[in-house]
């Protein structure tokens, strides 16, 4: 794996997580993927990164943008790599990923990205390079997309998940660890399952709900200069989301359906609780809902 | 008006909204009252600022934190000012300006910042001195509250709406454009009605999502620590609003009712479309659905 025409860089002396220089795969180059690659070199963990895009202009993108050291086909990437990253929508990850465990050797290291985790960990239950496989999702991402959308120091401050780690070699769950630390990462572990809930309550329900926002806005406000001249930071926060990607968020929402049907019905359960307090002004029943809204504040700073 | 006491300051070349330096009353001196204090001094569009609070501890708390430099009843505090700035609960304004605008000279102008304009401007229509009122709303806020919420270079960038300008004198209403202009702010006029339909889109909506996601996350998720270890930067943009004051805001919607309740039917239908497709399994109108949503990009940049 290690390619010899590659040095080994200075690597930071608290974590050398692919042993004192590597090469990394990341397949699929866009927000995730290219902010990881950035990461990668920033701290040092991989000395050579190969980008792995479908896009012809996506290549040249990657390479323009140094993002990555050069662009490979799937096939070579990953006999070039030690540790190989998906970061594309999750309805293709479980197909890739497949295909990658089929390449890899013992001693590499295959991880995903991907919002969802139960469809991808079943579908790879009985893999036989199973153990080669680390589950993971960095909770950290923004509303744009593409290579364009790649930043600097992406990950630090958020939470990582990784999940059914008793599944995976604990030395390549170790080195995965140690990259996601050394991005100043937390590590939470959990059974895929329990991820797809939770992250239907903490991300998923946040993206609807802001789509869901703009086409309101967007259906009731015929005259666009005006939410464009009044619309102040509450609004911007509220519908940021909403300039979301479709083509990463529809598989989330397939795949995720049933928590995110159960959360999304709750929600416009709560919004009727709001229309009724309106409806009857009765003005305690707000105050009341809005004072557990605020309960909110002991969680998120 | 002017207190022979205090000494005229240096003004600002460009324009001296008070006739070089006045003295301002501010009723209510919390989030957007404090932080328009601290405006009206970094500016030096007034030399003397008198607040005037309701409660004994904001007493201190306002002359603690240095937003004014004396605390009066209101009859004093409206008698030594040359302008006075109403920024309490939108369900008090309509009595307090009435109170105020009972005391007032002809040389005296009253402004008000609440986030609903069209009960207000009924209420003051027959007014004698309606034509020294200036119906304002500064498009800025943050989830924060009360004088410790107040913030230097608050309303910078920011649209701020006139109302129903033809009822004021014409000199009242430059004062207050050169103020608000001195502040950064863009100025837009419209009817108190049509101000308080594109409020309750722009702004009021988004305070009730808010909300609603907030008691739907903490209804569904009863593992507290996962939505703390877990939430990453889309949760906390959509879900910040939901740690706002529901003494600020409960009069809001009422005020605004049929407004707020009409664009709350429509985004609870959005949200069904969501669910449909949803239910149905079907990803072309889930797509289209999100494709409309990112309309809003020409909008919000």
């Amino acid at each position: 794996m290690m390619n010899d025409n590659i040095q080994s860089q200075n690597i930071s002396s608290q974590i050398p997580p692919l042993g004192g220089g590597g090469a990394v795969a990341i397949v699929g180059v866009g927000l995730i993927g290219g902010s990881f690659a950035l990461a990668m070199k920033d701290k040092k963990i991989a000395s050579h990164i190969i980008g792995v895009c479908n896009r012809e202009s996506t290549k040249q993108k990657v390479l323009e943008l140094k993002l990555v050291d050069e662009v490979l086909p799937l096939e070579e990437a990953v006999k070039k790599a030690d540790l190989i990253y998906v970061a594309i929508p999750v309805d293709s990850t479980v197909t890739v990923t497949q295909q990658i465990m089929d390449l890899v050797t013992d001693k590499q290291i295959v991880v995903d990205a991907g919002s969802t985790k139960f469809a991808l960990c079943e579908a790879l239950e009985n893999h036989g390079s199973r153990k080669r496989f680390v589950a993971t999702h960095p909770m950290w991402g923004t509303e744009y997309s593409g290579p364009e959308a790649a930043v600097h120091n992406a990950f630090s401050g958020r939470a990582c998940v990784i999940c059914e780690k008793e599944k995976s070699d604990s030395e390549a769950v170790k080195t995965v660890e140690d990259i996601y630390t050394t991005l100043g990462m937390h590590l939470v572990y959990m059974d895929a399952k329990a991820h797809d809930t939770h992250a239907a309550y903490v991300s998923h329900i946040s993206h609807i709900t802001s789509f869901a926002l703009a086409n309101t806005v967007l259906e009731k406000e015929k005259e666009e200069d005006a939410i464009f001249e009044l619309a102040g930071g509450g609004f911007e926060s509220t519908v940021r989301l909403a300039k979301s990607n479709p083509a990463m968020w529809a598989p989330i929402f397939m795949q995720n359906r049933e928590n995110v049907l159960d959360v999304l019905n709750e929600h416009i359960s709560q919004l009727r609780k709001f229309k009724s307090a309106l409806e009857k002004e009765n003005i305690d029943y707000l105050n009341e809902l809005m004072e557990n809204a605020n309960k909110i504040k002991r969680i998120i700073k």
